[in-house]
């Protein structure tokens, strides 16, 4: 059996009950990039095996991993395939569970609190809220060219946009985004490490979004969350009126 | 201090452990109709008021939800807001976050899982997916008016749709899709009840969810989630593979 675990945004907190009791059973565990030590730490019995992808690090190949899953869970061990937010948001778990299912291996799918969701909410930044948005549209930015098709069929108001993995292509996306008709003064904001002790807000608008240096509050390295629309205004209410809170 | 915690799809165990914590603590909780009963019932400690909307019973107005907040936090007191889901995601929890900073009392944001995301993924629908999908479109069928004007802006491929509260107005919202472009043979899916045990799946495409009579797997009056997007195949394809899994 195997298990396909959402570990949220970072902070153990945000671990469902499930996903706790899954680690603290697990025989091994194939973890990536974007989860905490922490996480990790809950799994006392468990060997620990980093396939994540870092930059300059060498990359464990989607295949490698999908064997080592079948491999293990057919010696009978309770395996944990871990993932930073949730495993089928942009996680690949659709590959994972087709190639367990078409090897015969069982799994569960175990949802976690995507980055997407958490990001802004930690930031007081409703991805709905009456008048302001009434949709919310995720995509991921790593991938300009496929970005900059999916950004021509957006619609330019009335939702909120998250891009997760953002901070590369940041000032190519916002351009395409001002190109496609959204507004210069559409409210932005750009979260990185959410949920973590060096969690950070740069809050702003699309056209700053737009521009090389944001300033020295973000850390050019973080994963970073960029949001984009008129509830980013909701939090700056917020800060206004409850400045510990923000 | 008033927390406002996303209670996730229904399951006890989709809680996060934060949202744990602080129900062990409350002194009272003002809850939506979607949650659990096993997920009050680790409050111990904790009135529990009803202020969830459903058909026929009375309605709480949001000015009394936010009320009540604020007065039970200046009487000192572990105040709750717990809502199903997340409460940044079609939850009004950004407009009780405002009433709060307004009046000076402290507040925190839990996340919750969100239904859009658990419920497609604990039927094996990938919200993304290499060459099906690269983005996630959440909104609500709610307000017929309105979902109509946001489908005409929507991509018609390429991204995944959800639709939340997506029951009442589930042939109407299909035909606007019809409409707006999208493939009559778009794979599509009803899940009820996400991650309880009445959960319920019906498969089909876009053609057929547009007809009146879904067959008999549907409860006409259980919350449901629309999915619409080639990743609905890959639960199909899950299922063919490994039937005890889906």
């Amino acid at each position: 059996m195997v298990s396909l675990i959402g570990a949220g945004p970072g902070d153990p907190e945000l671990l469902t009950l499930r996903a706790l009791k899954r680690l603290q059973r697990a025989d091994v565990i194939l973890f990536d990039a974007l989860v905490d030590a922490r996480v990790l730490a809950l799994a006392p019995r468990a060997r620990c095996i980093d396939v994540g992808k870092r930059a300059g690090a060498r990359q464990v190949a989607q295949a490698t991993i999908e064997r080592l899953l079948i491999r293990w869970a057919r010696r009978g061990l309770r395996v944990v395939r871990l993932k930073g937010g949730d495993p089928f948001v942009f996680g690949r778990g659709g590959e994972e569970a087709l190639a367990l299912a078409r090897a015969g291996v069982p799994f569960e799918v175990v949802p976690g609190i995507s980055s997407a969701i958490a990001a802004p909410g930690l930031c007081g930044i409703p991805l709905t809220h009456r008048g302001l948005s009434s949709a919310l549209l995720v995509m991921s930015g790593h991938d300009l060219a496929q970005a900059a098709r999916l950004i021509e069929a957006l619609p330019a108001e009335g939702a909120t946009l998250v891009i997760l993995m953002g901070r590369e292509h940041r000032v190519e996306l916002a351009r395409l985004l001002l190109r496609r008709g959204f507004p210069a003064r559409a409210p932005a904001a750009v979260i990185q490490s959410a949920s973590l002790p060096q969690q950070r807000l740069w809050s702003g608008d699309l056209s700053q979004l737009a521009e090389a240096a944001l300033g020295r509050e973000l850390d050019p390295h973080a994963p970073s969350v960029l949001v984009i629309g008129a509830t980013v205004g909701v939090a700056r209410a917020l800060a206004a009126a409850l400045p510990q809170a923000a």
